[in-house]
């Protein structure tokens, strides 16, 4: 990931920037704002979390009416306006008057978010305060797209940004997107909040439709360590500036084009967020194979990308394949030990000795293996040698680093 | 838990000890021998993992064709003997025979249990050439108890014990437990075993029904890292040697006296896994009440068990109730998050201020917080205010240590 978006790269329609309106003590940005030039589609993927954030409540219900016609998204990093009762929910509703009465549209066409600690009042007087000055600032400019994708981090060691491109009806089509995470798990901390935008030609029923689809294969695989935030969102704006045409009918090439261009950068992003995950050294790639269903290989994927066990094997380079075993056989499914391949690092560890009999423990030279496992990125790949099913997954290490984030925040 | 298990303590009809056969390296016990002195009923419940260790299936199927005619059990530590082929079967029965020669029984008798490394060959012919001078030292002692009781452990800190007794028809019936935790979640080491003894009388079947009954309320209610073992094992052996009548039907005072005691004995040796759970400083008891239903209130309680985000917080005594309002949101249950209360480490940190509104963050002293939580013992309460559902479940802190332990095993 290079420091600075290519100028290239910035699908067109869209103005953005951040600003330090002064939530976040240390002085760091805290306000992001993404401005359509024009009222466009939009959609969004939201925490299934059950206590939900006042701005994911928002967001949802302008989505729900205003879907084809949103202008802007207002974020803030520092406090993640959560739990705070009916207070926050008009904190988040003056959030959105305060950018529509700026931008000459209405509230429910505004889109918001926040992240940072729970429970915390939010101080909305300075975001209100602090949008005249910021929207003057915003453009379709590198140097402002990385303020705001710098304006929406918390516990990120850096910001995380990832672009694509396709052609559609003989049209260049861009996207740009930027995510942070790592703070979904910190004590007080919580969300990944991620945000694309495209120049493609997309009605929001599409563009919904499109980004449920490539949700589930992107962002809902990865894992840091299973704490679900209350205030996870993933938006996608599509200002139909390329001239484009829309891929109007589901499945056609050109539907197939644009989901791909989409994905790519939704798989980049989440795979950035796990190797910023807090504490993190390396990237862990599974691999489920061979199970009975495609759910029945998401289930043992998860499984393995979930385990403490596995997750600190990984953090100390050991080629503890017996984890791995044990993991896939707790994880609800059917499986048959006499049949399972196990690869750790690259490294085949158990499974039929010269494709004979039932599946044993093999020999593997342990230094070498060691080896493999000190690589940024380790691939884990189980084949249950049952049928047609596969899955992938990706989660980090668990380091004593992440313990120390998460003990010592605030005492 | 004191040093010693006072004699009176000691189920009549029993004979039990350990000593070192050579599987662990250390020198320190690694082979015990439990024996009725007639033939007894027994019950079991075993890992619920699809990848069960050779000693489990062996143990699983002897106690379904001679569950009322139990000899003894044979333990070892060290070696796990799972994912190890058709030789862990073998190495198993071979076990299970040598001991049967010995106590001039049949092998289906003999139960079989493993814990250690997974995926290493037995070298079983150490447990055969030791188990005649150990079955000739055994007796009804508690030097010998203890030793039994420390010839189970693998990573646990120190042996784990607990005892009971109750009346029954008017005689004194005991009940002792042993348990070996902590490193059910070790690199390569496997396993949670629990060993009941009773001198109460009960027939199998109704010992089958009281030990599931248990289990769902102990055992099954604590988590350390929730990696379930290929090993996990807890067997009652009931001698009858009390001369107390068997508690007959099901729900009458004498079976409920027998339940209590029974339960009394599993809850202590449950609670002693957790507190003694790799790396852990802190017991954390999670209540969950006024969930809609008992089942959604195991749920809420069993999220937050595993929530890593709550488990660090404990490790730095920091009061982030935020964490725990997330966790119950994330459940997959039912919960109005304006009317949830909760308690952490006895202090009330968000509910309805006065009794009136939403619930919302309420102000506490962060300083007494704290202290609170550098308590041996956490307690969390989480109040839904939905029904009349309550459940429990216990954890312990996750700290560095715990990471430490588990990356750098082999190393």
């Amino acid at each position: 990931m290079s420091e600075m978006v290519p100028f290239q790269a910035l699908p067109r329609g869209f103005r953005f920037g951040g600003t330090h309106c002064g939530i976040k003590r240390s002085g760091r940005l805290d306000l992001g704002l993404i401005v359509a030039k024009e009222a466009c589609p939009a959609a969004g993927v939201f925490t299934t979390n059950r206590v939900k954030a006042a701005p994911v409540l928002l967001s949802q219900a302008h989505l729900k009416r205003s879907a084809n016609r949103v202008r802007a998204i207002v974020v803030n990093s520092g406090n993640a306006n959560c739990a705070t009762g009916a207070a926050g929910l008009r904190a988040s509703r003056k959030t959105a008057r305060a950018a529509a009465r700026l931008l000459g549209c209405r509230p429910e066409q505004i889109l918001v978010c926040s992240t940072g600690v729970i429970g915390l009042p939010l101080p909305v007087h300075r975001i209100v305060s602090a949008l005249p000055d910021l929207e003057s600032l915003i453009g379709n400019r590198p140097q402002t797209y990385m303020e705001f994708s710098k304006a929406i981090l918390t516990t990120d060691t850096h910001p995380k940004w990832a672009a694509s491109s396709c052609r559609i009806g003989g049209k260049l089509v861009r996207f740009i997107g930027c995510a942070k995470g790592a703070g979904m798990i910190h004590p007080q901390m919580a969300t990944m909040l991620a945000f694309v935008l495209t120049d493609a030609k997309a009605p929001a029923a599409l563009l919904q439709r499109a980004l449920r689809e490539i949700a589930v294969r992107t962002f809902n695989t990865v894992t840091v360590d299973g704490d679900t935030s209350t205030n996870d969102t993933l938006l996608v704006l599509a200002s139909g500036a390329s001239g484009a045409p829309a891929p109007t009918r589901a499945k056609n090439r050109e539907y197939r084009t644009f989901i791909a261009a989409l994905e790519e950068v939704c798989r980049t992003l989440a795979l950035a967020i796990v190797a910023d995950g807090e504490g993190a050294t390396r990237l862990v790639e599974i691999e489920v194979k061979g199970a009975a269903s495609a759910k029945d290989a998401r289930q043992i994927a998860t499984t393995i990308a979930h385990s403490p066990l596995i997750k600190t094997a990984v953090a100390g380079a050991d080629p503890n394949w017996g984890r791995i075993l044990a993991a896939a056989g707790r994880a609800g499914v059917p499986l048959d030990p006499d049949r399972v391949e196990i690869w750790f690092g690259g490294v085949r560890m158990y499974g039929r000795k010269n494709g004979v009999g039932s599946s044993q423990p093999l020999r593997f030279s342990e230094k070498a293996a060691h080896q493999r496992l000190l690589a940024k990125q380790v691939p884990i790949l189980v084949d249950l040698k049952l049928g047609r099913g596969t899955a992938r997954a990706w989660t980090c290490d668990l380091t004593a680093e992440y313990v120390h984030i998460n003990a010592s925040y605030r005492t």
